[in-house]
């Protein structure tokens, strides 16, 4: 039996309690139902130093362009407790024709609808005239480390060259054909700490108190917009969402303080021209007199994270064609063409190819009581066999 | 043997280790100073839910006025690491004319000149033409809740009433009659806590981030001066000694951090008025719309610390002009009459009798290698044994 029923193709993904990055049988239910369709399945596991060890899968049918991928994760974040759940987090209960369970739109949910999408486009048409795979990691709530990055290199190793990719994540905010996510935000973090000189407070003058220093270089960070936003994108936005000092002698001035910030950027910046900038603006507080009457200038340091993430923006028209039409067509609504919100595995994926996002409503996802409406289920697999037949009849007609 | 010399009596209370809140042999050392000398010496335990007991000391000689008090702690900060010390902290060593050893300036030194300067006064023309009272505390470099407020009150209720006090701390910070205290700052210590709305980096319109309130607020009380100081004291300064959030998360917003400030302040405030001037700054910039368009004001509690400095300045001339007489006569130099620094137990003692300090240099105090020279020991000795004489004729003439 071909695995055309969404719902059914859910049930058994919520079933396999993959917490990330436990595998929980998540990608085997997968490639129990790739496989009868005609699907090559392997599975991958990627290792790293300090990381887990977290299996992925890669499925194609067909050997020629043009060539579509479906990307997506069956890792979840944890339930919490099980108790607060009105349905077991792992159960697949259905009630008042809602589906519960963990993953049920983060995404889950989004792979078992491209699955009956497929798997009925080749019910009624046969195998696609083209490639179609899967790219499926384990690793996209935990780190990312040993996820889509490493499947799509060890992919592209092996000759895969994709025309375009399609990820699954719930991209609506409030109703299915809400949005479609056309590029992201690149997100930047960094850590900051100012060296001062310990004292006690009835002698500031002997000490050179940190969280002076410290204020003085957030407050440059956070006072002043970045820019004003893009055609595309929204205006460039910097949080400072930690200041730590541990000092529990309140009479004491510290030795040193430190910030960590997190910046989501637009096209306006790359994240090297954006550390630049925020360089610029620490050493000119650094050094501004005016704020440290004959005091040098702030001694700081800063350590960004590792892994920026970039910012990037899709601009294949037929790409974003496809799946526009395919929404309007099936829902009835035009969905906005969106860059905004948190960064995603398409970040990765756009190094290889033209990449667009489009899934389930995201309201319930990470909470408890996640849930889909069945009938939503039903809509997004009819979306999606849409877009598959516009996307192959646009690419072949190119 | 009366208690002539003031080295003796220092190696005797620095070989006691009263590490606060150790009694250490200290106080006993003391008692067998004092009473050969004819004092009536008492024991004194104050105790307190949550703080270990404390051993006090007090100690008169005369019954009728002029009463003088000298005042002062046997307790000793921690000496830290034996082995960084060029000769044990409780050894009492002396090399190159320096006595080592914990409390040799703070302030066993001063207790051991005083004594010895009573004890060369009775000596020399016998008991004092009125009373001398010795009031030591164990608990002055700790929680300074079991020590010389208690024991004030436990005199006072039996009766005792003085004319005025000398604290022996040392006051002078780079030669013996640089300078004596007078008065002192207060000190006030608080807690604010700032509530915002946890939520991730990605979406800060859905989230508020407590931290921008937080520097609000911060940069409210630390930009303006609170004043610009009073002919007899500095300018009140305010550090904020600690900011913390603890949020482990860079990409998350969190949902409230907290800061801790200490004000040290002059005679232009009492710690009501200037808790009020807090309030009004800070309620001013919670509600500063400029900074936080289009939100509600910053929601913020504050905690203050239950037992805030009361600021003090001493206005007896005849204890003033005693005290800095007898520095004048011994060492040459007219000592500065000065009010800055920490607090220290004089702030009790002001609501019981005009209060002054002096002692020995600071310099090496709380530190590794504490030491005074022996000559200092000497000097203070004459100049404590010049102001007895001082006050007690100055007292007898008034
Ligand atoms: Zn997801
Ligand atoms: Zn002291």
């Amino acid at each position: 039996m071909l695995a055309t029923n969404p719902v059914e193709n859910l049930q058994a993904l919520i079933r396999c309690p993959s917490v990330t990055p436990a595998e929980g049988g998540a990608l085997s239910a997968l490639e129990s139902m790739l496989a009868p369709l005609g699907f090559k399945v392997e599975r991958m596991v990627a290792k790293a130093d300090g990381t887990p060890d977290v299996e992925n899968l890669y499925a194609r049918i067909g050997s020629t362009g043009p060539y579509l991928m479906f990307a997506g994760h069956t890792d979840v974040v944890p339930p919490g407790n099980d108790a607060d759940w009105s349905h077991p987090p792992f159960a697949a209960e259905i009630a008042d024709g809602m589906l519960f369970g963990r993953g049920a739109v983060d995404m889950k949910g989004g792979i078992a609808c491209f699955v009956a999408a497929v798997a009925r486009h080749i019910e009624k048409v046969g195998a696609p005239d083209g490639s179609i795979s899967f790219l499926i990691t384990g690793d996209e709530e935990g780190p990312a480390i040993n996820g889509t990055q490493k499947l799509l290199s060890w992919a592209a190793e092996k000759g895969e060259t994709w025309d375009a990719c399609l990820v699954g994540e719930p991209t609506n905010p409030d109703a299915l054909g809400d949005m479609i996510k056309i590029g992201r935000r690149g997100s930047l973090s960094g850590r900051i700490t100012v060296h001062g000189v310990q004292g006690h407070a009835a002698y500031p003058h002997l000490a050179d108190n940190p969280l002076r220093g410290l204020l003085q270089l957030t407050r440059a960070l956070m006072d002043k917009p970045f820019d004003h936003g893009t055609e595309d994108f929204q205006p460039s936005n910097l949080e400072v969402t930690t200041i730590d000092t541990g000092n529990p002698a309140v009479n004491v001035i510290p030795a040193k303080a430190t910030a960590a910030f997190n910046i989501r950027f637009n096209d306006s910046w790359t994240a090297e021209s954006l550390q630049a900038e925020i360089i610029r603006r620490l050493d000119h507080a650094a050094a501004d007199s005016e704020l440290r009457p004959g005091r040098e200038p702030v001694r700081y340091d800063i350590v960004w994270n590792e892994r920026p993430s970039h910012v990037f923006l899709t601009r294949n028209n037929g790409l974003i064609a496809s799946l526009s039409g395919a929404v309007e067509k099936v829902t009835g609504r035009a969905p906005a063409l969106s860059t905004t919100g948190g960064t995603s595995d398409a970040r990765f994926i756009k190094d290889y190819c033209p990449v667009v996002e489009f899934g389930l409503v995201g309201q319930t996802m990470h909470m408890v009581d996640e849930r889909v409406s069945v009938a939503d289920l039903e809509t997004l697999t009819d979306i999606y066999g849409t877009f598959i037949a516009n996307w192959f009849d646009n690419a072949r007609a190119a």
